[in-house]
């Protein structure tokens, strides 16, 4: 049964690869650690340059951001999020994404845990593209097919 | 502080108006129970005549379907449901719903739990309109303010 | 991976055993259909007698409550929950469920999807007992096992 | 209506207080971030010097542990989670915490988002006190009152 193969487990960041954002930003990376094929989740680090440009998104469920360093904000809204602040997104919100500074990494570096999916929109609010677990997990095995690396199973709980 | 506005409490469905599914499908009918702001979740009852049809939709979160009367299936699965079933649609999942045999009220009627959105999809599965809290209340406010209803606050918890 | 296990998919009730809520009040009927082993989200078809006691409880998550047919109160609230109402209860709430009225039946039936757990509280409010996916499936598996029920994996989704 | 209360938002961890584990372990530090009086979603940073003692403690839902700096573990576990890991604890399991090795800071730091309760269990696991969103924000609300800090209102999403 299910529940057999599910217990509380540790994902380890380092054992893990830098994931362009191809096709849209491939200097942003995203460093996947869980995407709940039930119920939408996904875990995800990311390092952001400065300059990069991506379309205004909007989000069908909530999420949570915490950044680890560098700063960056919403176009949308006045504040700026710098290390050790919680941006909390209610569902079906848009923004467009601003990094501010970088870290000392040269990144402004986030972990988020969104609820669901994220769309990407054109000037007239259609729909251009979409991510969620299934095009995460997609990008995750081919970044790993190409480089030859071992495909963790990150959609299970164990 | 927000916490205070917060309780357990009733949603009589009595003291709430049918309204229809416009601008895609007026003869669909839906009762809106609770439409939550902050996380995305939408509890609504709808009654399907035979014959309606709808574009695919995909769902970006979990949906809970109880069939209260009649049957109904979605095109791209096997199983039928029926009185006293339950459908659990998991993350990211797309199909066609089709009424399969009309209740004693002439509907296929269900209680529908849904977390996030549902984006209808064209036959190049491009997104050509969504569903979610904020459209499911402009379409609830809209109807009582036609017919002359004082709108309950279906977003608080209270 | 755990994804290919995963699917959209219908539990039909006629196909579930009504299993009595031992050790705490036999004459309560539990049907249950799902129960999530990874965010402990459970669903269970409720009958209740006239007369029923339970001890007040402590929901650590939010409940929906569909009432089918039938009506009941929590002592705490001055409303009454009848057919086709919704009961929405916020997390960390407590109350005592009490049958007002049965239906057609004989019973109270409702439609209860929770997440988390139900913990029974003494006068003193300290926990004498937890309810939770892990007791319901073995309260399913019991009365399978007595009644040489083939059981299903109501832990799956697919 | 409570839709219009709400809003995507920063909250910025300088701006507040790190507050004593009181009464179980006031070398433990915790600073609350949110606190969702509806779903009980708690978001919350936490410092844990060598050598402290907890009860073993129970989940009724998801928690998601981020590694900050130092290293900690679960008996009941082999793994050491370190920094820029994740924890993904699943519903109705328990557990004893242990730091391993501290961080620059002297601290275990993590960011934990919990979703219900932490119940600490004796020896019999026997429920002997419960964390939640409510006991969370009693205890920040009293640590602001004795130290004449103006509190935020962390139970709002604006």
């Amino acid at each position: 049964m299910l529940y057999q193969q599910v217990d509380t487990a540790v994902t380890d960041g380092e054992s893990l690869p830098w994931v362009p954002l191809v096709p849209y930003a491939d200097t942003i990376l995203l460093k996947y650690f869980k995407l709940d094929p039930i119920k939408g989740e996904w875990i995800v680090m990311m390092k952001a340059p400065m300059g990069v440009q991506l379309p205004k998104h909007h989000h069908t469920g909530t999420v949570m951001v915490y950044t680890i360093e560098g700063q960056w904000k919403y176009k949308e809204h006045d504040w700026i999020a710098g290390p050790d602040s919680i941006v909390y997104e209610t569902a079906a919100s848009s923004h467009t994404y601003e990094p501010v500074a970088a870290g000392a990494s040269g990144y402004v570096t986030t972990l988020v845990q969104v609820n669901g999916e994220l769309l990407f929109l054109d000037d007239n609010e259609n729909v251009i593209a979409s991510e969620n677990w299934k095009t995460s997990l997609k990008r995750y095995l081919d970044y790993c097919e190409l480089h030859r690396i071992e495909p963790k199973d990150l959609t299970a709980f164990n």
